[in-house]
């Protein structure tokens, strides 16, 4: 061993200690005829007391041995403050070459640099704490399902190509030529075969793969918190999950979340915060207010199937720029509304709105009340479609509530969607696509509009399902899966897949399914943006060792990259020319 | 919850409480105007009692209710065998197809028949208790090395394909037309550009992907317990991994292994056992004899560079058709010995050779002494070349210690392998190849040989590489890495890698190592193997949930399989014609 102690370790009572450290040269610098340097490892950083400068440079690997004596000059930032070694013997166990930006709490570095030197960024220390704090989410999730009976069972990455769902990443074989493996977009059919195969509970932490076009923050390759119980209604699995929730934020953070979790409808979701991952951190919910504007001659609320208002508190004060700055923002093309209302409840208690002409203060006023607006507030509200202009607003109020500070990243609000639509219509198409998967069970409650012809049943039936979201971002979801065979043709029914179709494209695993499949659900959950959001941050890629960038390359590595011809040769496949 | 209770849980101290157990009807049988019925699930069985058969059959899935009854014909062999469960309702939660194999500990269905229903073969409980040793094993390597301070750290899956080792399985990139990323064969770069970034003790259950021609029992993809470490020596990586082993046999098997374990030089190895990887449950070591055979006329061991003899106990026995047999046995293109000559110890002190008219009794005595043969024993010698004489002697030893039943599966003897040769020498090629990888250091007390041009001082150059070895399988292996860029080019040089050719196909973790690589060093464990063997068994198949054949195909999802056109023309790929 190069060392006796680690560059985090060394306190006061180890004064007097004659020990051995090895790690990285921080910073050296001279004062007073003394020379100091800082010793980093993954660990943290001791002060070093030298001789002389020698040559050390900047990252430098080092072996040093000295004794451990107190600093005239303690630093209470660091754990090791205080203390210093004065150091004897001093070994270079490697020479470093300048790195390309400064390896400190903050870079000076740009974010491609960055991304291309990744092994040295990863020396950083917000980076370390991001992917300890991974290491030990890890860890609590496998204790806690273990010890709730789950089984980590390992699923094929070489498995098939299936048409449904999102893009393949392909392999082709070279045993089995003009043919290719697939890799998974998650293990659903593996887990639900281990349900039929009687493994009652199965867990695993597992990479995914999704040939997406990429999205900020998407990743081809990510990894889910993947688990299936068997014999266990909805109740069941909400119960155990937010047990394995509430676990990490203890066990992780310290946090106590709330016991038991709120839950919401989807139809709530939707209607109060325009969204299906609602963030409840704050208020300003969104209120519908259709009846009280429509038939006083204002044609584009008369015209519209509903208009929604939120209050933001403190608004009253918007100057008129400031109105005509978020009416601009609110119909960019990200959000898409086609124009902004506002209601100003002034501090003297007088109102002013810019649709005046067509409401009276009282009027206006009862709009006010419905959304909870309070003097020196603003409503605004905007129209159109209902689950679309809901939506807006529903952006326009997150919007709000990062602009008055209302979304602090260290105040977690977890909870419970439930009650999704099983089915969702597509106009364009004419038909129904499941909104969570084919294989997700309607609520037996609801099983006679399922069985029903009726479009208006049909988008009435519930599923099973649900979705944990914390802070706005959903983290994970998942269902009840049908386990009957004719409950299952039944749904191929419902979305348009003919027997024959539904053989080809699922007939395995409804094969699969004829052999005593018992009633069984699950979840997944996202790991990486469960990190992430544990660590406080939006953005996935720190929690992610080796990410990749917008174009799904690897830049550190030059990834994808061409190949031999010589392994085009093995695998028989050709490049098209252009 | 569709159940109180699973049916390994009820004991006789349960008698009289009203239960519900739901699971897998495993029998039916009708006995005196009585049914009876056995209900599985992954826990246990428990017996039913009930009015009448009803119409459940095989594999049927049911959920009971009804009163914990003490048996009166109990059956110790299971641990709910006091009771019985009198049955008040039965529901029928999913009929079932009759299975086509049995579905017990021991199956009628051949190989081929159950790989294909995986899904049921895996409810058999050999299968199940393989699976649940498995995640035993993993949680026990997650805890052990979490408590060593290891982290865990996910590497990419889609990455680069590198031109040296096995063949790669490659992935065509759609967003990047022409190139390909690859699956990794390990995660050794990455491991070590983490230690690179500082991560100090890094850990990973990780799959990897070989596109090899398949040998029995290899696998397209297969699981790592990959570690590395910072500033260690190779004392210090055998200490954590011999203590990971120990932990493991300890608190997965119960078994105690020696502390600290044996350690055999490789030479001591082939020398002693004919096997890098010597499977030390038993002796009949391997005894050179050129010394006490050449020149007394028997031209076929005077023209040999090398013989070689293990002493058999108990063989003097064998009759001639027995040693004709194993004549033939070692001329078998598998061994590939060109003869065999044994010397037979007669209970009556007389000694019996294929070779008698060349040595006297006497000669033959002294070498049956130098193997350790006693009376009632058989000697049985090869010649030829030394290193492929002694793997003959150590396939043949194993063979005899098989038909001897000396192998037992539940006698654990771990060992260390030590002092691996850095470097072989390539007949063909007239050149060196790394024994272990590129990036293995010599050993530093070899360091003066290391940089000799001397051929034969190369091939003296020992490693710091290490296999862990159990009972004749190499479980895992690993080394201490060159840190330093003189010494990596040293290395590059000698194995007749070019400047250009090395900055090509390394250049990305040379450049890496500039930055301040620390030393370190690492291994990684074959998991699946690790698991199979723990079991007792000799096979990985069954340790992995859903393996390939040895086409590498899923025959349960009939995978690999052909790819939509569209799929080819968005890879913009196409497959060659015959």
């Amino acid at each position: 061993m190069y060392r006796t102690h680690t560059c985090g370790e060394l306190r006061i009572c180890n004064v007097g200690q004659k020990v051995t450290l090895a790690g990285w040269v921080q910073k050296v610098r001279s004062l007073g005829g003394m020379t100091f340097a800082d010793l980093r490892d993954r660990y943290g950083i001791t002060q070093l007391l030298l001789d002389s400068p020698g040559d050390l440079g900047r990252e430098y690997v080092i072996q040093v041995t000295g004794q451990v004596v107190e600093r005239q000059s303690k630093n209470p930032r660091i754990p090791t403050g205080d203390i210093e070694i004065k150091v004897d013997t001093l070994k270079i166990l490697n020479k470093a070459s300048v790195p390309p930006f400064t390896i400190e709490e903050e870079s000076d570095g740009g974010e491609d640099l960055r991304a291309k030197y990744r092994y040295l960024d990863l020396r950083r220390p917000p980076l370390q704490r991001a992917l300890a704090l991974r290491h030990r989410i890890g860890q609590e999730v496998r204790n806690y399902l273990d010890a709730q009976g789950f089984m980590e069972i390992e699923t094929p990455y070489l498995i098939k190509s299936t048409p449904e769902g999102a893009r393949d990443f392909v392999v082709p074989s070279r045993m089995n030529k003009g043919q290719f493996y697939a890799l998974p977009q998650s293990p659903q059919t593996f887990k639900q075969l281990l349900m039929v195969a009687g493994y009652d509970r199965y867990f695993q932490i597992v990479r995914c793969f999704r040939d997406e076009d990429l999205r900020a923050d998407r990743q081809p390759e990510f990894t889910q918190i993947d688990c299936e119980m068997s014999f266990v209604e909805q109740e069941d699995v909400l119960n155990t999950f937010e047990g394995m929730m509430r676990t990490l934020f203890k066990n992780v953070l310290g946090v106590d979340i709330p016991n038991p979790l709120p839950r919401m409808s989807w139809y709530d979701a939707m209607d109060g915060y325009g969204s299906d991952k609602p963030d409840i951190r704050f208020g300003m919910t969104i209120h519908e207010i259709t009846d009280l504007v429509q038939g006083f001659g204002f044609g584009v609320f008369d015209g519209s199937q509903y208009v929604g208002a939120i209050a933001v508190p403190g608004g009253a004060e918007y100057t008129r720029k400031q109105i005509d700055e978020l009416t601009e923002w609110v119909k960019r093309p990200q959000v898409g509304a086609k124009g902004l209302v506002y209601i100003r409840l002034n501090a003297d208690g007088s109102v002013k709105s810019s649709v005046d002409k067509f409401y009276s203060p009282e009027q206006l006023a009862k709009v006010a009340q419905r959304c909870g607006a309070e003097k020196g507030d603003i409503v605004l509200a905007l129209c159109g479609p209902k689950r679309k202009t809901q939506t807006q607003l529903g952006v326009l109020r997150l919007e709000m509530g990062n602009r008055l500070g209302l979304r602090n990243p260290g105040v977690f609000a977890p909870l419970w969607i439930v009650d999704f639509p099983l089915l969702e219509w597509d106009d364009e198409t004419q038909r129904f696509y499941a909104m969570h998967h084919p294989f997700t069970a309607p609520k037996p409650e609801h099983e006679k509009w399922f069985y029903s012809d009726s479009k208006e049943d049909l988008e009435k039936v519930c599923a099973n399902a649900y979705d944990f979201v914390l802070n706005g971002t959903e983290l994970g979801g998942g269902s009840i899966r049908i386990h009957d065979a004719d409950m299952q043709s039944r749904m191929f029914q419902v979305l348009g897949i003919s027997k024959e179709d539904a053989q080809l494209k699922f007939g395995f695993i409804i094969n699969a399914f004829k052999y005593g499949a018992p009633p069984h659900g699950g979840l997944a959950f996202g790991f990486d943006r469960v990190c992430a959001l544990f660590g406080g941050q939006e953005t996935i890629r720190d929690y992610i060792a080796f990410p990749k960038n917008n174009q799904g390359r690897d830049v550190m590595i030059d990834s994808p990259s061409e190949i031999d011809p010589v392994q085009l040769e093995e695998l028989q496949i050709d490049i098209r020319k252009e």
